[in-house]
């Protein structure tokens, strides 16, 4: 790959791009050209036009949902070359990402679907994860490039996979963000100190990623510092919906699950606030803290 | 203590009072008394009636469920000695544990609800975790007694917090055993590798105990070990509803996790079967197998 | 019967004891005396001490919960005559009212479970349900009496079925009431006029009392009358629960909608609210009102 | 109008056009066209082409799903000729509803979503309910034509409503079923007799349709007639999962409500059994028949 065009400058592309400069000649984009300029003086990339972007080999997407990348790659299109690769690390949808594929593919442009993750941590020391689907001669190729910022990188599936599998992980998640929380409610209730039940569930088998770092950091600390909002992670459960759908297959538990975040937006009365926050929603619901 | 009686043999209690039969004078009762001597040969304990049981300083009891710890209370309690300590490594109710515990203190008699975790190998290999309810002076005494065989013994609180804590710790290996088999016939049936799936997932955020150890071992290898049946693991789902129950704290998803998982034991019409069936269960819904 | 004694002149059991009033020497007692005063005034009955209660042939109670008339029942049993017949009105728990009875037992009184349907109209127009549960001799007795208020009375089967039906008959309320709110707010949403959605549901397959009364009168009317606590419907709810748990079969939706109906209670933020206040609720969740 | 024509001559279809033949010119079709040649022997209709159909002044379609509906409005858009009427008797989905009418609109033609109620023997007794969305002209139009067979014509909101209506009410149909059976086996197994607790509930504040007329005739009776399949209850609750979707409106109870269709679908093995067959699912999870 001689250029890269990375488009999408937030909390995870920022870094990503700027790991990217240090191997590649890299042009990037944001809608808000400032953070682009900021990039090209912190990282030595070059802030371009979003035209200019469709001029690079391999072209990144880190946009918030599935129709912006649609609409970026419609904006895009007459100015795309034939052999040129779209890697989409939007956390999106596999039946839109299919179109935007469908739709590239009349130019000659391959997609592959590559959501993220590690977080903004895992992103800002090159430790990402990568589950990616779509064509694997596409996939080889980009990996190489991938590489730069991502310590596991897995070809998951056909087209939409890498949706897919994401949109399960984060609806595995939340699961455990909302069961451990009535959990802990309960216990609290019931005379238990919840650092020592954290202690005991993470030395058992109901452990879990939540349990040993999301819990103690956010909700028995009681920080809730604001890394993944709560909206995005309602927006993955009604991706997984959809993939469910698709599929054809019972899901009662996820799907009532989507339903409860969904109440939970409404009640919170914010999509911004931390994804925690559900915690202290079934803290309200109890009537005590977790603490 | 001079004295230690185990009632109780089965795959936990067997491996652990042969690791108290190297320590201390080890009483052994079991119903089936064949098991009782060949535990007395293996280790050099000794097997006992049940009524010289009451004899000893400390009782352990581990039996299927609190209903057995309560009529072993009833028949020794003519016997029991004053200052005579109880241990229950049963995975237990704490309503019914408080009513043995009152009924124990009639003698003079200290209960503590302790059960276990950390399955049938961290008995054997001495490395079980311990959570126990109830007064802090007889914790500390039996501490000691339990570090023969655990690695990790925490006092969680009073009485019954032991059982509450193991209770909601089953009821998050349960809903991360039905939710990963949810999301998994989906990926599948979209045409995902379930084993790459397994890996990415477990380097991101949805990771559990269940999608590192317990899926890929006994689900997507298909071969569904039976160590822990699903009956026992519903039963515990029903002992965290208790909780749910006393605590007053709306537990909307764990409480419809034990509906499903009493439909599951309907549906797959064995509650001997190992707990890991339910993916089983989901598999034929989705009509696909998870490999 | 010469005599009979009503325990609790509330909504319910003001209106009833008037009409017993009109046909038998009929003695009143209620917490707050100045209310059997009131009702000894308009109707003839007699306000007398609790303990006098004791000397009636036939008991009445009618009161908030079972717990309630077990006190009762305690209090009155050093007072009590053999042969005298309790008929409890409460909404009540099969459980609980099963204990009371064998206390009652214990000096020769018969008890019977009899909750209410119908409403505080359906007891002042003498037009009551009874749902009966217990001894069929006693049903027959205390049926002559019943008929001076109620237009159905059905021995539904042995001592708690009375309460049991009554609690399932107040689950099906309930999930109409949440259901048609779920419905109705996306219709509303869509475009439709409630209203004549509501006419044509009426006409259809999926009508209840509640889209056929309830809703109208209470939702679309925006009147809210306060007659039936939500904090009662609640209660009800968990009975319903207990009900299920002693049957030990299945019932994933009713016990689910339960724990709908407690987060609804901490969401609204009183229990005493009139039960159709879950509509507006759902009207909060959805940001629009059903007119 | 002078030319009808109905496509479509199933267990509804069949006695509507019955109906309209004795009033109007009518011109069927039918994929098997020796139901259409019965009907013209039966009620003098003419049998005719699907291509002839496009010449009538008002069409009627009454088919499986929306996506029929769809192909027949392709096959036959060439010949079709403006001001042309179609009404949609079909109980379909919205969104591909407005697809259709678009369609179809290219040609001057006007579509209105138009699903029944009322079941077989509503439309054999001219006694069908209809509940209209689309065109308010259009519908007063149509509406003289649809009381041939109608005694409840209500045009309920914009293109897609009849079918949203439709969709909701069949899903408080699909709830009353499922919460009924689950309350029925627990009465059941706490030794109700079912008829008793019929009866009640049918004078109390729980009765629905379901327990006036379904339950007694279909479950209780064991009779299990085969008039509304399963798999067809399970399509309605899918659509109304659609527009609580496009609604974005919560609807934890039904969308939930949807999967347990889904498995049932699956446990009972069969999709064209009659709906009712849930609670013989209910009465297997139980072990006992409610009768």
């Amino acid at each position: 790959m001689s250029k890269v065009a990375f488009i999408g400058l937030g909390a995870m592309g920022y870094p990503l791009a700027g790991h990217l400069a240090k191997r590649f000649e890299t042009w990037v984009y944001n809608r808000t050209p400032a953070k682009a300029e900021a990039h090209a003086a912190e990282f030595g990339s070059h802030a371009v036009s979003l035209r200019e972007t469709a001029q690079a080999d391999l072209i990144f997407t880190c946009v918030p949902v599935s129709r912006d990348v649609d609409e970026l790659a419609r904006r895009l299109l007459p100015d795309l070359r034939p052999n040129t690769l779209w890697v989409d690390h939007t956390s999106g949808e596999p039946t839109l990402a299919r179109e935007t594929a469908a739709l590239l593919a009349t130019r000659g442009v391959t997609y592959l679907d590559a959501p993220l993750s590690g977080g903004v941590i895992g992103a800002q020391n090159a430790k990402a994860t990568v589950m990616v689907g779509g064509d694997p001669a596409a996939f080889e190729q980009a990996k190489g490039v991938m590489e730069t910022y991502a310590a596991k990188i897995v070809h998951v599936g056909p087209l939409g996979s890498g949706h897919a599998v994401k949109a399960v992980n984060n609806a595995l998640l939340a699961v455990n963000l909302w069961a451990l929380s009535e959990g802990m409610v309960a216990l609290v209730k019931e005379g238990v100190n919840p650092r020592l039940a954290l202690e005991v569930i993470n030395a058992s088998s109901g452990r879990s990623n939540v349990s040993e770092n999301l819990f103690g950091q956010r909700v028995v600390s009681r920080s809730f510092p604001n890394t993944f909002a709560l909206g995005l992670l309602a927006k993955d459960l009604g991706i997984a919906n959809q993939v469910f759908q698709e599929a054809g297959t019972p899901a009662p538990l996820l799907r009532q699950l989507r339903e409860f975040f969904e109440v939970a937006k409404r009640e919170i009365g914010s999509t911004e606030v931390d994804h925690t926050a559900v915690a202290r929603l079934l803290e309200k619901w109890a009537g005590l803290e977790i603490q």
